[in-house]
């Protein structure tokens, strides 16, 4: 976000803040961040905060974050839960300064090196109860994202965690538990290299992703994610009962259901190629 | 292939066999066959003949295949299963004319369309029973899978079953079944369409595969890849287990444990990439 906003001109001065002086002393050497201070300084300065953080950190630090921030300072979080993000600061004073939202893109890989230009090009950002951020916060908010080229959508944040936990965190449950059971068995890991297709690449890609940032986003949507991960075991276990029972006609049912996705899939790339064209 | 062995100039006829006329006369269209012929005539004539067919088929026609081939043409097949396949023409006086093979490489794409030069290119090729084929057929089916740009491995039919099993045939169903569990759920397709992002794109691409091809896999299969299902099942529920209790480090050490499969995946890529460089 750094590197995109600064290069369209609407950030004069960008101040890091990172828990780590390793990370924090490379987002300045990679020019993400002109210069670091300490939370409380930062904070209590900045025109914008934006917070990037995992989401139970989130929970906890954003009531002290906006009681610090200036008066017409404008918050904005980029967490993957909204639920107990935005229940944190329901009754605070100063809620109308916050923004919630979740700018649904990102790679597998964390760290500052992982920052490059244009990651939110074309991709979709949600905000959460809208109505209960100022007009002036929220006007703030859609033109950062806008600047960022992404399309804006509201949603309740109920409605958010439902659907985030079926098309994004099941596929990153689904991705770490399959690369867990390949590596379980694969002992002698020479096999796996030189069996594995690109196909099993792109189903386990995921698995790369950082622990320490996902593991409190499946904390925070429990409950959701379980339904999901359940109807997930429920299907898997109905697939190997026709294949135990080699009913090939039924199996073949099941995945014909399951290529209606080719039309969704093509939609995306239909959709975000099409956005790019239109910048 | 034939686009691949026509290039390298090592075939100088392509005669394509196919059921549907529909494809056929496409396959012509794109330049990929010369002519076609039909089946009998097809392969009574040809010195080299390469089964590209649902591997049910493919065990109920080899022997038949075998039966009417020229005395020194070879037959090579490049199916994704291999116990069956070679159990089908163990005893056959032809066996020797036969190279048992699965060329590891592919897209979900199927049908003439989808056909590129380059497919093969730094992908693994598996030769099984090796010792059964002639020495001649042996040799020919090497460089036939040199010239493509291969890297060619010798395993036994079991061996090789099993190995797919977890590191080809789980990633499928296990994508399958995400795609048909999202489709379930999000019935307004909307919302995936605005949520879904590079991640879930990743995960679900295999559920785009042909049933007409993966359903005979499965079957062929199935005793491999319901061990296989089983303990990925098994890992998912666990994984729901901790989920449940909230025990966010025992999630952690799960994921950590998956990401180990990021330097099996950067082998992958390292491998493929230095392949490349050498030709």
């Amino acid at each position: 976000m750094a590197l995109d906003l600064r290069k369209a001109g609407i950030a004069t001065e960008i101040v890091g803040v990172d828990l780590n002086p390793e990370n924090a002393a490379k987002a300045i050497k990679l020019g993400l961040v002109d210069k670091i201070e300490d939370e409380g300084k930062a904070i209590s300065t900045a025109d914008l905060v934006i917070l990037a953080i995992p989401v139970t950190a989130l929970s906890q630090l954003l009531p002290s974050v906006l009681d610090v921030v200036k008066k017409k300072a404008v918050v904005i979080d980029t967490g993957s839960t909204k639920r107990m993000i935005c229940r944190s600061i329901a009754v605070h004073p100063k809620r109308g300064q916050f923004v919630a939202s979740h700018p649904i893109a990102g790679t597998e890989n964390s760290g500052p090196e992982a920052a490059f230009e244009g990651l939110f090009k074309a991709k979709t950002n949600i905000i959460c109860e809208q109505e209960k951020s100022s007009k002036e916060a929220l006007a703030l908010a859609e033109k950062i994202f806008s600047v960022l080229g992404m399309n804006t959508i509201f949603m309740e944040p109920e409605e958010h965690d439902k659907h985030v936990a079926y098309v994004s965190h099941l596929s990153h449950v689904s991705s770490f538990l399959l690369g867990q059971t390949v590596l379980d068995i694969e002992r002698d890991e020479k096999n796996i290299f030189a069996l594995a297709g690109s196909g099993f690449a792109s189903t386990v890609r995921l698995a790369k992703s950082s622990p320490d940032m996902w593991a409190p986003i499946f904390e925070q949507n429990a409950e959701f994610l379980s339904q999901a991960l359940l109807e997930y075991i429920m299907h898997l276990q109905k697939f190997q009962y026709y294949l135990m029972k080699r009913d090939g006609k039924e199996l073949k049912r099941i995945m014909k259901d399951a290529n209606r996705i080719r039309e969704i899939l093509n939609g995306i790339e239909y959709k975000q190629i099409n956005q790019v064209q239109e910048k």
